[in-house]
């Protein structure tokens, strides 16, 4: 085996790409240029300005150094390598994405969805490090989870498991996007949180902050500043969000009893404010044999780099798949 | 090897024991006297019960041809062999239960909870052959559930994976035993069904035969009847119970994504006055993706048996876990 094996991570997000080389130990050696989701029409013209992006860093590091590409894409299919049916991506319909890759690089390349392969980040070099067992929710402008269960990424049948944020929560909020009713990301996203606030704020007598704010300025990260400042308002909008979370967490917990669940995305710059109420509520709603076991932590990886060391470790993976593959031949 | 290997499965229930010997193609080739398990008030009196009840038919296959004893119990968990503070069996707190079998037979043990038995029943000659990822849930005076990914077990971090009976369904409903406020269980086993036509008759003015009956004689097969004679009420009862069950279904396919679920236990013999509700309510529930993609199917094992062959199972997994460690050893 070549001293110096590297792999590509790609971070497809609905408005920029980023791109990374990355080393075994999970240090990125060189970027690709950022480039403008949005801006590509075609799926074979965002490969090729993929493949200008990473050009001059893959010569950096010797192209016949690097092991191969892995991919993170919102409604990213790692069975069949396709996106599909991406809502905010411009690609229509299903997009064979990890053959073109692979077409245009010479490369092999693996591809799963964005929260996965967050997933796979802490799994390798993030908070999950040495854990079997656990469940990355990112918690952004929408709620996506990663799931490890026995060392396995979950993919379920399909490929698609893994969409916790579209779980029932709670009734009587229905999802601005997907019409359905109660979702979890309908209530602690960053949209669902901004949409807590307005709703509290309605039948809200007491003074507060927020009145101080035109309904389209008030954000998560608003609330959390006024929370800062003292504000009551403020702090029910994030109780009121660590309810839900923590609700929906006992019922992940007592699916798959993970040693940690890790939080990751925007969201978390909340920081404490979130997470005592959803610890207790997490903790008031398992079974005893469950209660005081799991680990509740905040990622531990810059935003940027998770999904370009995740998408990357992928190339990993597969490599190990192979092996065991290959054992099993022999036998 | 040899050609004749066996494996022994005993299935643990609060009420009876029951054991028997199983060939590689999961035919139950022998039986051992059926144990009154509440009787036994030390776990040694009942190891040393069980000996003696598989004593003949093991010596009619011939001890040497016996690879193992696979054990579903109450909290069983896999990964210490022990039985774990189970209301339902006379033995307190831990019990060291799989080592204890494996000192008087003098043959390697696996232990794990009942509902993950049942599992491995269907996986290996049941429902689920063929599948890699799928969910088997037990209705009856409870709710347990064995939980499959990828073809593994889901065992969690401590052994305790897969309480889908106790996840919150609807707030509500008190547990009669746990305390919990609108678990699964609550609603959708043999109590919980029962409790259900309690409360609807308390409320229904019109006619309904279930006012023939005394209240403790309402079970979920009397109701059963009603439905078949036209009672109106019955039918709302398997109405709301479907409600609920498939409510819950939805979110535990948006988890794993799995190919089936597979439903076992005294309560499917209510067969498609139980199926149609819960169809329509986890299909309603899903996000498009996962819309009719899923199995839901009914156990194909008979219940005595699947217990035995669940357990049996755990036998030839453990072999090969046995396997792959060796050949991961000399790679």
């Amino acid at each position: 085996m070549n001293s110096k094996p590297f792999a590509i991570g790609v971070d497809i997000g609905g408005t920029t790409t980023k791109s990374g080389i990355v080393n075994h130990r999970g240090a990125i050696v060189g970027t690709g240029n950022v480039l403008p989701t949005g801006m590509y029409f075609s799926a074979e013209s965002f490969v090729e300005a993929l493949y200008k992006a990473l050009l001059p860093a893959m010569e950096k590091v010797g192209m016949e150094n690097i092991r191969g590409i892995g991919v993170g894409a919102p409604n990213g299919n790692y069975y069949s390598g396709t996106v599909e049916y991406a809502p905010n991506l411009p690609w229509r319909g299903v997009v064979h994405l990890a053959q073109m890759i692979t077409d245009r690089f010479g490369l092999p390349c693996s591809l799963t969805n964005d929260a996965n392969a967050a997933a796979m980040g802490e799994m390798m070099y993030g908070a999950a490090r040495g854990m079997k067992d656990f469940i990355v929710l990112t918690l952004g402008t929408g709620v996506g989870s990663g799931i490890v269960c026995g060392g396995q990424m979950v993919y379920g049948h399909d490929g698609f498991a893994g969409e916790l944020g579209h779980t029932i929560a709670r009734r009587g909020r229905k999802h601005w996007s997907t019409g359905m009713d109660g979702s979890l990301e309908a209530y602690v996203s960053a949209t669902g949180i901004a949409l807590t606030a307005k709703v509290l704020l309605d039948t809200w007598v007491g003074p507060t902050l927020l009145r101080n704010f035109k309904e389209e300025e008030i954000t998560s990260k608003l609330i959390c500043e006024c929370v800062l400042q003292g504000d009551e308002l403020a702090q029910k909008v994030f109780d009121y969000t660590g309810e839900i979370l923590g609700e929906a967490l006992s019922n992940f917990v007592m699916f798959s009893s993970p040693e940690a669940i890790i939080l990751f995305g925007g969201v978390i710059k909340a920081g404490d404010l979130l997470m005592r109420p959803t610890r207790k509520h997490m903790e008031r709603n398992l079974l005893p044999i469950f209660q005081n076991k799991v680990k509740l932590l905040f990622s531990e990886l810059k935003e940027a780099d998770a999904a370009i060391l995740g998408a990357s470790a992928l190339v990993w993976e597969r490599k190990e798949e192979t092996l065991l593959e290959k054992s099993a031949f022999l036998m």
